[in-house]
């Protein structure tokens, strides 16, 4: 039994996405299906389907910014019933019973957490297909609740550029009376700049393009610093409590570091291919901290998707057709989009 | 008016030590003079007798880890009278008013402390020279008071390898139910597991050299990890909580990263020359950090003194004369010391 799946994959690290018909399982007992309504774009789509980060799993579906309607659950679930608003980040299962999991940290489940797309469901053997199709069946753990307040396209990127920045400065406890900086205006940066505003912190943008200061600034950001110019970088020396390092190009960690006030810290989570070269005495002194986050667990998307219903905040999108994707890739790579793309399902 | 004194000192950086006669300033009214009983040998000292770390301020006594008797007190001081067993620690002076001297963190004043040789004083043209010396004449507030209790020799390491060690600890709250690695067996590694084992952390050491193993354990470390077997290495994988970095030459800090647990934080109190390459993954996976220390500030080098005093915790230290400095800098050289050398300087 299996329920005829319509999506877009590429069926090796070569080609380009294209249509593809596959199965997604039939519904077990705690399982939720949902028809997908909208899927946001993430640059890691782009690295896993050209095997970037190591030889991925093809044919391959990408997406895991996934919102929907729920169209059928299994008989054990209660948490939803069809028609239900609901959504999907990065994970589909995790092992549930290591430390990480029992503490709703499942990005760090320590018996290999299944990721939505080019991964393996728990069984170790079976391939999960992402958010670039007209449906997916997901564990009811692992689908998160979405208020009807707010515009649907804009939630759907909040599944991993929202969590990736909101768990950071939830863990570090950021809020009024922090100097916050952004490192970089893209998917990432633009949700750390609403989310460090609204935790009440002042909240600098950090960017190598002058351009970007009046958009940092309708986002909310209190200051522009052009890190290209040596005098406004130097003028925030020892300046901040934290950093929120969005950028996965090669840069310059001493830089920045070097901007953090005693007992700061920089948490990285975009993450270059190639190792950062990093000082040590940038980290003794001063007390400095570099630091790195990985998305977040369930019960934080959920508090975070909750947040955002509350307070009015969702991601900067473009509205895509799904045979559009391919330009959105090569916008995505100049950074030519504000700030996220989103597919309309409907156009599948 | 001037003290005359007697010293060792290098008058560049390519000379050997030799005695030296110099003049202390004389007593101001919150000065403390102390007739200099024992000084610490710190790998630091070397460092900068040959300019290791940029350019040094010549003739340079070395000597931060002091410990003595008040032989003279100025009219205003009150903390201390003749006869009091003193310290000496990296630090003779601060601003004492910007943000970080305000919290008694003076190893961060923003306007630049003052150490206690190849520095300048807050008048920021005279030189300071350090404990290789008969005498030293201190302003009372970077005075530490030293218990009777504890053999007075191996105190004076405490003042840089002991609070280097203790400060991060207890600023990272390191206690009963933590994991923690000490990397690297020298001077400051032999205090951190000291430290660590008596606030009540569960201590592995991680060493290069099978033969420290059973030294390790007499200081108390739980267990041991030899780090040139991947086996032990794996069997610690995600494993700690802490790992107190104290290796000053290059390292590969990511195989290090590794063995931290969800949470973990790698602290590094020694510093390699060159930049270390960390790969970002491994911080953004179990959401690690790398961090650093520096010393400690004067109330908190104060609460090590006393706790060492009330734990009876000394470095183990061998005593020589003046005249042996170079011998015992070639075996420190090879990490042929356990664990620090301390001059007597009734020998001088």
């Amino acid at each position: 039994m299996a329920i005829a799946t319509k999506g877009y994959a590429a069926q090796d690290n070569q080609s380009a996405l294209a249509s593809w018909n596959f199965e997604r399982r039939d519904l077990g007992n705690h399982d939720v299906q949902l028809d997908i309504l909208y899927c946001g774009v993430c640059h890691s789509d782009l690295h896993q389907i050209k095997d970037e980060w190591g030889p991925g799993i093809f044919p391959m579906v990408p997406g895991h910014e996934i919102v929907g309607k729920v169209s059928a659950v299994g008989s054990h679930v209660k948490k939803y019933k069809a028609g239900d608003l609901v959504g999907v980040g990065c994970l589909v299962d995790s092992c549930r019973t290591c430390e990480n999991c029992s503490e709703g940290l499942e990005q760090f489940c320590t018996n290999g957490h299944s990721q939505t797309y080019n991964g393996l469901e728990q069984d170790k053997k079976t391939p999960t297909y992402g958010g670039y199709s007209n449906l997916i069946v997901v564990h009811e753990d692992f689908v998160l609740r979405v208020s009807e307040k707010l515009p649907l396209a804009g939630v759907a990127p909040l599944l991993c550029a929202g969590i990736t920045t909101y768990s950071p400065l939830r863990h570090w406890k950021v809020g009024k009376g922090h100097k916050v900086a952004v490192l970089g205006l893209g998917g990432l940066g633009h949700m750390a700049v609403k989310f460090a505003v609204s935790f009440g912190a002042e909240v600098t943008m950090l960017s190598t393009s002058p351009s970007k200061e009046a958009d940092a600034k309708r986002l909310g950001a209190h200051k522009f610093v052009l890190t290209s110019d040596a005098n406004q970088l130097n003028e925030v020396r020892n300046y901040f409590d934290f950093i929120i390092d969005t950028v996965s190009a090669p840069h310059d960690y001493n830089t920045f570091l070097n901007l953090l006030k005693t007992n700061g810290t920089q948490i990285c989570v975009g993450a270059p291919p190639t190792p950062a070269e990093i000082m040590g005495f940038n980290l003794i002194l001063n007390r400095r901290s570099l630091a790195g986050s990985l998305i977040g667990g369930l019960p934080e998307t959920q508090e975070m998707l909750d947040y955002c219903a509350e307070h009015n905040i969702v991601s900067d999108i473009e509205l895509i057709d799904m045979k559009d994707i391919h330009a959105a890739y090569d916008r995505m790579l100049k950074g030519d989009v504000k700030y996220r793309f989103v597919i309309d399902m409907a156009t599948l």
